[in-house]
């Protein structure tokens, strides 16, 4: 599979971008965060781990996105589809990014600039900076409206085909767990020989695993692993979060450490219900809320979910994105969201299970790109 | 080693706080990224990689930090020595944590809030939501003038032990690079199995690898690794940033693949060099921008830097945080800070090599935490 997408693709990307900015009266798009970046341009890179720098693309009412960016990136954004790369040395204690974005914003936002500042979005700049820059622009900043999360959330094919190929890598990777996991074997050691597995299996690399193992059901699902042993008895919780090409799968797998207690394979066999469930009803036109009360009736029996607070989620460029599977999220399903269908339930006071699938929405059934979970909770 | 701290370690840090906050004229610290937090509680979770959910922490004038976080952190963040946690069923699109958050600040920053502005912080959390927050409060908020960039950047002697161990760590992973790298093997094969090497010598997770290999020196520093396979005479670079308990190692190495080309190993000769320059004044009293200049006239005969931007940083929770050795950065140096010298110099147009080495300062010549590379490039 060919990395990264035609310079097509990012070009109908902006187009998609400008032809709603231009409905909101917004002249340019301020983004500064690696995901929408990225969907921009294709700007990939581990560096964003260092928070030092910041960087800056500003889509503009119509033509090519523009970087404004510092110049250790320069060579990388340079193969990209961009033309109108903006550079700076950065760090620069006395004027990192500023003057630089200032003068773009005002020669391409002059009245109205869009930037997202609704759910799960955040400015990635210092705020001292932000002041800065608002003071120096001629035209006014506003919230994108959701613009760019909007269009995030219905992936292109040649997206799908990249989360479904990160999910056969962590499918792989989970068939293989009964070789890294037994009794005696310390959870940390888990932790460790997984994310080695997943790198066998494909993975570019794995920025996220969570899980949990304790006898009955695990007490929360984003702990570290401690260094107890495995023991009979254990339900042991994996849940990755591994990328490939930029994108993401996300789901996880419980096992039963020896036989399983009745009410770990009864607890384990509800969960896939509740994705039957969900799944049934997942297609174009549903809504997330829809979702979340045909899974929370059978976890619960209707009474309106749990602490973990919502039972699924948005997946692509980022471990989560978009939408929550909630009572409260009304968003409607269209063909092309790549969602979670992430149900948990109590088993016992301080004891949960969680099972997680990853499916795309189309106009009939949703196609599973995790491999598909059995009822019988897997036993190691 | 003992994961975590004691908990006198996270009522030292916050005691310490608490007098710059009085000093300063400050009731209450707003913290809301990752390693602000983990560092006034110890809460250590991966879970940071969604962006779904804000969380938060307020430092008071006196006593423990208090916990303003979705609940689904609550069982792991009661793990921690903190006493008061208040959570919310996030996420939440009517308040997503809000409400909360104003009658906290409110309680106990009624007058003046400091929060992290500078360099390098940002606030996570929508800026909608800072505006709700912001026009909620009674107290006024402003920068924290880098009280907590300042306590972070001296680290405890655990800190420092933890940082060794990631170093070691890696230090072993770069031992075993010829066992994976070699002529016609793909780039992004090498990443994939030195972050399986990593793995496999005690490493939690790799947040951070790039690297580059190219003929006599490589584009950038930044960039993903490529299908092409290595060919003699390219050189290879690896720059892992790895994790043992929170704490990351950063450094890389170069390796000639087959016999090095004369300005190969002049270039990496030089490179030490600009190493043992700024080794040889490292110490408590000596500033950042000193350490800069006694690189830079090894590396460009003192043209004062390059594209990169500088020549080294902080180091800790973070792969980079706090200084930067760059000629503006007057940062004096003290006793337990850790930082990376980073010197880069460019062998050709488009052809530059880096090498990189992490020292904690003392009162005397620093200490190495990474295994001090050699003169002689490395031969696979």
């Amino acid at each position: 599979m060919q990395r990264g997408f035609a310079p097509e693709e990012f070009s109908a990307r902006t187009v998609r971008a400008q032809k709603l900015m231009q409905a909101a009266g917004m002249d340019a798009l301020l983004l500064s965060c690696e995901a929408d970046i990225r969907y921009f341009t294709g700007f990939l890179t581990r560096f964003w781990e260092s928070p030092t720098r910041p960087w800056f693309v500003v889509v503009p009412a119509a033509g090519k996105p523009v970087a404004v960016i510092p110049s250790i990136g320069e060579a990388l954004m340079a193969q990209t589809w961009l033309d109108d790369i903006r550079t700076w040395r950065a760090p620069d204690p006395a004027d990192d990014g500023i003057s630089l974005l200032v003068d773009t914003l005002n020669e391409l936002g002059p009245r109205s600039i869009g930037t997202p500042m609704g759910a799960e979005s955040y400015l990635r700049m210092p705020l001292a900076s932000w002041a800065q820059v608002q003071a120096g622009l001629r035209g006014a900043v506003r919230d994108d409206g959701g613009i760019v999360a909007r269009l995030r959330a219905v992936k292109s094919s040649a997206e799908i085909a990249k989360i479904e190929r990160a999910c056969a890598i962590a499918g792989r990777a989970f068939g293989r767990v009964p070789q890294i996991a037994a009794v005696g074997v310390p959870l940390s050691q888990v932790f460790r020989d997984f994310q080695r597995l997943c790198l066998e299996e494909g993975a570019d690399w794995v920025p996220y695993l969570a899980g949990g193992c304790a006898q009955g059901g695990y007490g929360d699902v984003i702990s570290p692993a401690g260094d107890a042993p495995l023991a009979p008895g254990d339900v042991l919780m994996l849940d990755t979060g591994l990328v490939w090409d930029g994108y993401f799968s996300d789901f996880d797998r419980n096992f039963s450490v020896g036989p399983a207690a009745a009410e770990t394979i009864g607890a384990h066999a509800r969960l896939i219900e509740a994705i039957e469930a969900a799944a049934d009803i997942a297609r174009s036109g549903t809504t997330a809320a829809e979702l979340f009360i045909a899974m929370d009736r059978i976890v619960t029996g209707g009474a309106g979910g749990s602490d973990a607070g919502r039972l699924g989620h948005g997946l692509g460029m980022q471990l989560t994105e978009g939408l929550s599977l909630i009572a409260q999220d009304h968003t409607v399903l269209e063909p092309g969201m790549v969602i979670t269908l992430e149900p948990g339930l109590q088993i016992a006071e301080g004891k949960i299970m969680v099972h997680e699938e990853d499916i795309v929405i189309t106009d009939g059934a949703p196609r599973f790109l995790s491999p598909r979970a059995g009822r019988e909770i897997m036993e190691i």
